[in-house]
Formats: structure tokens, sequence, C-alpha cells
């Protein structure tokens, strides 16, 4: 015999209601409660009936959050805030991974959503407006720069204006040869373009002028990348008193790079990252950062697409922006 | 009109096989054969009919993999090479978090499988083989330690040989307080309860016998966890040389919390880990550690789901090792 939610209701002596709440992983559930609630899911091997409850509804309970590289730690934090906000709202959360290609992610937008998940949450790398815009009416909302202004909803940060914050954290502590790492020339490379435009505007305020042979390129912004690029700049003679890495892992490597030539930080070489991950609070030194708030853009685009699937597809898209803060550490600041 | 295949391929030049190895995105296909399909693809906005193909088969074309948490490294890393591995078989994957909670692991084994995907590669830290047992036939292949010799294939790696073997490392350098950090209680600590012998089991045999003061327990293992575990052992006074941590965002935790101490590593206190994440190859000092052969890992898993898939659903589950490596770095060897 198959259990039904009323039998675990009646067994744990809690409202239906209440089993529900447990079943979904909401968070609001007293814990005494919580436990009676999975002594009876055990004892009648009760197993919530997904499919019928959303067959109803004609839908599956599940949405997909799609980003380029699960293992830039920024992209995995921001999963688990996702799948948080979205157990909330009652939904399962299933991550692609796209690896950031254009095959990839248009198979993404595209051919998987057709009959799997009820919409879908995406960070695109490669794909532009126009590749969105002929998709059929899978709710979407869009993560990051890439695709500004296109045919979704969309959850952004001011990428250049928060660039240029950090900037100014570095010169207003005397730093004058600021580099930069992680520059891309490709069309791919938008966060890249907007946080260069902010390091290059807080340079010319500064009146220390904008000078390219201590701008890095770095194609691909992993741990690796950024020590190379770190060493590459070392060894070009320029110098630098301080480097804005684009992201936190382009920075580790850095710090990395900077150990090994015998460098001290912050004293001979600030260093400064951006997406405020986990890994910079107890790196060695700690690394000063742009700390997007992860938990407010997962639950911005959360309610972005429960707004889309439940109401109005047609309406007019939306775009919201998250707040983002400095982090000020060992890595510019000392101990 | 939608375009098909063979009007891609006609328009690169090449077989409608090439068109399929890009769309399905595998290695092996040049640069510049796969540069002319991705124009074709884009000039006829080409979207492949994933619908179709599996319906043909009576399948999704998409799999699972189910893993606690993705902001552990190890788990984001496993999972790029598990998307690796299942595209070269055809294979979407989509990745479940499931936090690791006995309710969300259940619903992830059953309600989730019967209608999204083809099959479930799950790496669970709650469940047990009783709650394996009864679910219907979705194929499953399990990783980790949690379910040994359960119901379902599953690859594993040897945790007590590896957890003898760095335990050993630490004794050949000399050291005779080594201490451990990350032990647990639960039930759903495994894991933890394996690499404990392997650790317990090195001493005893090394002779310096198993002292209970130097096991701090760590019921999370993430960064802070480390380090408050380790900054427990420091006040403890009971003077540890040498640390072998369960894993290596533990272990990342004890080397900040020796630092902020102003103890040397590896001179006063010599530090391991165990997952081989990338972080470790970039630390000051770089880690110490066990590094399971995840594409291996990632390869096995996907080859015994598809053989579950195609073929025979109620043959005997089968167990294969993977193998891991001694990666000996700065946190204890030096510079």
């Amino acid at each position: 015999m198959r259990h039904r939610l009323k039998d675990v209701a009646e067994r744990a002596g809690v409202s239906v209601k209440t089993v529900s709440n447990v079943v979904n992983g909401y968070a609001h559930v007293r814990p005494d409660t919580r436990a009676r609630v999975e002594e009876a899911i055990a004892v009648l091997n009760y197993r919530p009936n997904l499919s019928a409850r959303n067959l109803r509804k004609g839908r599956t309970g599940v949405i997909a959050l799609a980003v380029p590289e699960l293992d830039i730690p920024y992209f995995a934090e921001l999963a688990r805030h996702v799948v948080t906000a979205a157990a909330d709202l009652g939904w399962t959360v299933l991550i692609d991974q796209t690896g950031g290609g254009r095959e990839q992610e248009r198979v993404v937008a595209s051919g998987i959503t057709d009959h799997l998940i009820d919409g879908l949450i995406f960070s695109p790398l490669a794909l532009t407006a126009d590749d969105l815009i002929n998709l059929d009416g899978t709710p979407m909302v869009l993560l990051g720069e890439r695709v500004a202004h296109g045919p979704a909803d969309h959850v952004v940060i001011d990428n250049v204006a928060a660039a240029r914050e950090i900037t100014n954290h570095l010169v207003g502590l005397g730093r004058r040869r600021i580099a930069a790492i992680g520059s891309q020339r490709t069309p791919e490379g938008a966060s890249a373009r907007l946080r260069l435009d902010g390091y290059r505007s807080a340079l010319e305020e500064a009146g220390l002028g904008y000078d390219e042979a201590l701008v890095a390129p770095a194609p691909v912004w992993h741990r690796a990348d950024g020590a190379a690029a770190m060493r590459n700049l070392l060894s070009s003679g320029v110098r630098p008193d301080a480097v804005f890495c684009f992201n936190d892992t382009l920075a580790l490597g850095a710090l990395r790079a900077l150990h090994e030539a015998g460098l001290r930080v912050p004293e001979d070489v600030a260093v400064a990252g951006f997406d405020g991950i986990e890994d910079g609070r107890f790196s060695v030194p700690t690394l000063t950062t742009i700390a997007p708030d992860k938990e407010r853009i997962a639950r911005l685009a959360v309610e972005l697409l429960a707004n889309r699937i439940d109401g109005d597809r047609t309406a007019e898209p939306r775009e919201l922006a998250a707040p983002y803060r400095l982090e000020s550490r060992e890595s510019t600041q000392g101990r």
C-alpha cells in the first residue's frame, strides 16, 4: 500500500500543510515538529507524489539554473542560494553547467526547456540577445551582464560602479601603479569589459592615467590564469604596486605568484578581487573583494521567474539591480 | 521554416554525423570544422530537436547528478567531470544539490526521477540502503561510501587505505603528535568514520597509539569548521605537530587558524587534507592531500549508468574502485 500525505500527518499528529512544508524543504518548521514528521515519513515509507501534484498544475515542479562553470566558486555559491530561494516556493532546482560554449547554451535555452522544466534562470557567457529572442515561451530570467537589455527579465549588479569603487579603494591607499588582471577581447567578455571600464574611469578621475602595459589579459578566470598573468606582469618590468583582479580566483592565483616571487602583500603589492567568495575569507592573506549580494540576486531571480510562470508572460521584461559591498581585508589593508 | 540537421550539414559541407558531434559537444571535432558547423547553425538558426530524438528511444536524454553541496569544491570538480563524460555519450547532465538532508535525498531518489531523467548518479549523505531498496526502476549509480554494498552499482575509493597512507606520510616525516580534524558521530558520517579508521590504524602500526584528545570533530566540513577545530586543538593544550584534515576545505581553514596563531606550516605543524581540490595547488602554503581520480570516478559512473540504462537492469549490482594519489606539497614538505 502506498501511503498518502494525510497518513503521515495523522501519524505525526500535525496538519497536512505541515507535512507538505517538511517535504518541500521549507525552513520555518520547528525542529521537533520536523523530526516527528520525518519519523512518520520513514515508518510509512511515504514518498511525495511530485508528478501528480504538478501535473494538476501542468508543471514539472522543476526549474533549471544554467551557469557556465560550477568550479568557479561564485557560481557554486550562487547555486546554493538559488536552491534555497526556490525551495521556499516549492520548486526543485536542477543545475546545468553549460561550459559557456555557444552551442551548449543554445541547447539549454531551447531543447531542454521544452518539456522538462517550468522555467530557467540563466547566466550565459556566449549567447547574445539575438540568440534568445527567437526562443519559444519557456519563462526565463537572465543573470549577469552578457545579454543586457535583452528579451527577458534580468538581474544585474552595476559592474562599472563596483570596479570603480574597488579601484578607488586602491588609489585611496596611496597606490599609483595599479595593474588589472582579467581583460578579454572576445565578444563573450562582457563582465570583463565593464570591470575594465570601471577600473579605467577610476584611474582617469584620480589623474593616474590608463596604461595598457598594466592590463593583463586572462581568457579564462581560474587560479592558474591569475598566477600566470601576475608572473607576466612581474617579468614585464612594469612594477605594479597594486593589482585589481576581475574575479577572486584570478586574485588567489595572483597571491600565490606574488608569494613565489618573494613579494609581500600588501606591503609591496596590494591585491583586490571580485565576487566575494568564501575562499577569500580564509586565504593567507585574506582577500579584499567586491561581494555581490548573491542571496539577494538568487531571491530576485526566483521571484521574477515565479511572476513570469504564474503571471503575465508577455509583459515588458524587467531589469532589477542587486546590491554589492566592498569587503576590505588583509590583501590591501594589512593586518 | 525550421531547419534540420541535414540542412546544417549541407551548408557547412560536412556529414550529418559531424554536425551531430558538434551539437552533442564531442571533443574530437577539428576546430576549423567546428567553426564551419557553428557558423551554419547560426545562419540557419538551427536548434537540435532533443525531444524528438529521445522520444524515439523512450528517453529524455538527460541524467541527473545529485550531490550534497556544490560549494564543497570536490563536488563541483566532480560535476565538471561527470558533465564531460556524459557528453561523450550524448547525455545532458542536470545537477541536483540535495543539501545532504534525508528528505531532500528521498525526493531526488524517487519523485524527480519518475519522469524527468533516464538515470541518476547519486552521492548520498543521509540515505541508507534501506531507503534505496524500495525504489522503482530508475537506473542509479552511487558514489562515495554511504551506502556500501547497497542495492545499486557503486563507484568508490578505498578511504581507509588512503587515510592510512597520508597518516603514514606524516609519520615518515618524523611527526609524533598527529591530530585529526573532521570526525563525526552521526550515522551520516561514513567517509569520516573510514578516514578515522585509516588514521587510527596507521598510528597504531607506527606504535604511536591513538589519543582521543587529538581528534577534533567537525559536523560540517567547510573552511570555517576547519579553522574553529584547529583553534580548539591549539587552545586545548594537546600541542599537535601535524594534523590530518578529513577534507581539503577543513585543511584550508586549519592553515588559516595556524597562520593567525603565529605558527609556521610545516615547521611547527604539518597539515594534510583529502580531496585534491584545485584550491590546494595555489594556497600559501600549497596543500598536501589525497587526490581521488575524479575524472576516472566520473567516467566509471557514467559507464555503469549507461550499461544499466541500455543493458540488463536486473543484473547483480557492481562495485568499482577508482584510484587515488598522495600529492605531497609545501604544507608537509616545506618549499
